[in-house]
């Protein structure tokens, strides 16, 4: 791997999720953010005063100054820029991101259009790294120098993590609950009279998601496309009054019937692609085993690691199903830009960059 | 029935959910509370100097004045009371509610002392009110002229009166998981520094009663005992920041696969005894389906009904049992003081307190 | 007085402030909610389907199916509908408003459009009943047959009360901290992301209208104008993470330094026009001491009193000015629909809708 | 200033405060955690066993096995102690701690009990470390060879912070509200009950400390004794629930009538002794002020520069007073453990540990 910082964009710098890659992105040892496009409302305006800051503290000084542009391949190139990390609303990213893609650039994308497109990887680096040979299928199909590559849903991402170390086992069957963080939502999201000392048990599209994406993720690839993970799943999702982190509590049936601590083990030893290779923005562990009886916590779990590990804890009998335990991720950052930026480490760790 | 009003008792007067009964009794169109038990420590203040209200507005002006009683059968008698609700902490209940028991009174206790044991009813009065059959086995079993009879935990209750209209149908399994309101944990109970802004994904002991109370609540009377629910159910609980209002997820399987539509309608034509007969505190439909996308929601719909009803919503399929659904109920009302009082109506109807 | 019941409508029907009207007119004894007008959008719906009910439980039955109208005065008169609530919000009430009035309806409106025009009384009750002599003024200087007549900002609300009944001591200087509610911002109104386990220690044009609606509110009427109370109020406005009620904390100066004793004799003897008339929604008493030394508290006493009355605690000497105390209020009640009812009550009281 | 690391201790290590000392002290330059006091129940246990950790992750590995020692002199003198922190609760702290002064170590302590005693300096480093010669007077009187010092209140630290820079414009009269995180009470704290969605208007013994501490900090030191500040403070305390960080309003009259860009200028340009010694701890601006109009918040601005810097924002005139404004600090930090670690640190810096 060549020494030389590569310069990245943000496709819907502006907004919450585009805040957050900004955040992720600083001090980064690989990727150098030169570039932040928007809607036409911002472009020509400095980040700072494009852009109310929605995060903790001040807009980060690494970017404050840096004017907008519009979100038209044309301003990338310019800039020579190959890699652009897309955080744009879903309502406008299907045909920006394959403009982007039509026009070369390598989109690694947070949104949720292209994620089920059978030629676009849904990538979870630890789970399915060698998803990212459809990229081949895709590049050919549609005719593409660039390309898309996804990071899935926030709270899908607590599952898989949760689940991928128990594959082995035979996953056959998933019941799933959630209690999702209200930055999931983005700004302004969820309104406070909605959630304020209450629970929301509806969140739009987010089951179908869940159920989908998983099947998705831990499925194989056949050399031609993905083969998804023949186990059933079933999601209820609802937002809580937590800022940070999704809590899910999950009910699983394995095929293998191992022990109690088989599990416990499958889930230590996990590791992927991006712990043996010691990508920058990779959790030491993956998925962290908490042992107190009362735990993970969103308030008290949810930054550790940088927020890029799946805390799982309360691995108990279900006696309907085989085991239950609960999990927690950190929503926008291993469920948003954490897990792209993660994707695109892997991506340029395998070459992906270079083609 | 006579049109005299009874006298009643409360036993841990001064607690939260002493609270909760006193609110609750006023204005009740039978029962007089003439008596409040407490500990040694309150006995001999009047109730207001006794007790920190820690409910909406102010001590209620009817049992302001009512000097605090010991937790004494003797001080019970003497004011002719024959029926005393349990408020009673588990730490104390066993001794405290036998004692009156065996001196001749009718506890209906919300503790969870005696719930599961064989000879005393587990009574959800529109489920299973012929379980009160079992106070004969009771009194004879026990030598009591007296009687315990109990209402469920508070998220069990919630769940029972989801599935009691489905019990026609085979329930075979079930999963659920709860995210439950911190009135329900008492006073102080759950600090603020644990539950503001954060989920607890445990609640000690609460998993298991949800469990085997849920087979006892929907099982049937065989003459001499309760023949448990041979359903599987396993429960997820967690505590949210909710004041009051359990909300749960439930997956269902059912053995004689009904439509959906089978399923609405067997809620909306459920009735029980405490409707047949027009009880004062039963709600005209003890199970409200709501049609909105997004309810029932704790803060907007758990005050409804007097807190009474429990409220379902999202009937839809479940990819791994059959269905799916959210359900909702008053955790210190219908799970707890609400509970016992319709508990003791549907005895005064049955003539189980002139006995 | 005569018994007929009279026919109302609602301005702004739909919005988050027209709900809490509706809810408010509920089983009103004098007023039949007979007209609901909103945006172009809403007119022709029944109400049910034009509005997403974000209160408690489902929309009223008795508004569920009447037809939305548009927000003309012309749509008014076919109903013989002489007075109207508004409840619309500030960036369209001006116009609307004056249309209506002009066109011979008694506009009594919870917007701040008109709050500070000279002509146009600025109503609490209890406390400046004579200012509805400024209608004169009004409908001569405009012309109209109709009438506006508004009342204060639910914070606003808060304070005068709190202070009216100090008035006769000489009120010479006033800082009041606000800790207001969510619901106070309407609906979506504040976004959660802003205010879970969060303070926002600012409040648009908030500061602004305490300092000046108190003076005029407190104010004499002159013959022809109001004459404002010449005392300095310095206003600190916050948002916290509360759903209904207005906190308030106040340091007051008094010319003529009366006694704690005095100051809680006032508070306890004060009332106004609508107690002494027997208003259907007059609070007995509009000012309330609560004892506890650590009340009043928002979610335990805001719906206390219908919402109607202001509660005050923890009166103290000032070490800067000379007293200092805690208020709470009903922010959507007290400060809104409830506030704009007690207005109509007392105008037809006082012969203002007959004319 | 030699380069030997210094051993320290925390007597009252397993409580809340005790844990955020652990915290703090992790990695700190000059100071080494070796030994950590409690009550007797939890002496002789490795500290991860003697304690539930309440913050975020894990009990810190550096302190996890160190053995717990009784809170008594003759333990912490056999590691050759000579520093120890005190997060003792007040209901024990005055023997403890003058026990161990007695024995000769220095004590600099967060709790309450020694703060107002005239010879105990009340330090805010940056404000008036000065006040240390006290030591010498203490030393004297008390026949001590060791020494007690303390930090403030944490919500008497923050207003000191914001008003230190205007003491030079002549301070006469503040009037002060708070709006507390519930982080201030430790754990368990204040209940959810009480705080959950609602606003607790006192905190017992609060306001007299704000008061009092606030004129001694500001005070001069004669040669002999503190002749505390002559101005006038009044103080409303308040709950809200926010987790960390305490919010408060401040209006204050200002004897020279400096303008606005004078008052900003002098917070922008104040310094104390952390920063011109460069301070392991100290922040290098201790006073930032916010421009956005709604900012500082808790959520959004406490942890900034490591929970060490005050936050001001909305400056402006009061109608009353002179200038109204808003001021942040994190309670927990600023207000307890990092307190007492900058007081110790700049009493390591001047010489004090080495008497």
């Amino acid at each position: 791997m060549s020494n030389e910082r590569i310069p990245v964009g943000i496709l819907g710098a502006t907004g919450m999720v585009g805040q957050e890659f900004v955040s992720f992105l600083r001090d980064h040892p690989w990727f150098d953010l030169t570039w932040l496009g928007a809607s036409d409302r911002s472009a020509g305006k400095p980040y700072h005063e494009a852009t109310v800051w929605r995060l903790g503290g001040e807009t980060p000084a690494y970017v404050r100054d840096i004017v907008v542009s519009e979100s038209k391949p044309a301003h990338g190139t310019k800039h020579a820029l190959k890699l652009v990390f897309s955080a744009m609303d879903a309502s406008v990213a299907t045909e920006i991101e394959q403009a982007f893609a039509s026009a070369g650039h390598i989109i690694v994308s947070n949104s949720r259009n292209h994620r089920m497109d059978p030629d676009v990887p849904l990538l979870v680096p630890e789970i399915n790294a060698d998803h990212l040979k459809l990229i081949d299928v895709q590049q050919k199909q549609r005719g593409w120098k660039g390309q898309i590559v996804t990071n899935p849903n926030c709270s899908t991402v607590v599952l898989v993590m949760a689940l991928a170390a128990l594959k082995p086992f035979g996953i056959k069957r998933v019941i799933v609950t959630t209690m999702q963080a209200i930055s999931g939502a983005g700004y302004p999201g969820v309104a406070s009279m909605d959630i304020n000392a209450n629970v929301v048990p509806f969140i739009g599209g987010e089951e179908e998601k869940m159920q989908q994406e998983t099947q998705k993720i831990l499925g194989d690839f056949t050399g031609a496309a993905i083969e998804p993970l023949a186990a059933k799943v079933s999601a209820h999702c609802n937002r809580v009054p937590v800022v940070d982190g999704h809590t899910i509590t999950v009910s699983v049936e394995l095929e293998k019937k191992p022990s109690e601590s088989e599990v416990l083990a499958a889930w230590r030893a996990w590791r992927g692609e991006p712990q043996r290779k010691g990508l920058p923005s990779a959790p030491p562990c993956p998925v962290i085993y908490v042992h107190e009886k009362d735990r993970p916590q969103p308030r008290r779990d949810v930054e550790r690691e940088n927020g890029m590990a799946v805390f799982v804890g309360r691995l108990r009998k279900c006696p309907v199903l085989d085991y239950k335990f609960v999990a927690l991720g950190h929503n926008t950052v291993r469920g948003a830009a954490g897990a792209a930026v993660l994707n695109a480490e892997v991506m340029k760790a395998e070459g992906y960059l270079d083609r």
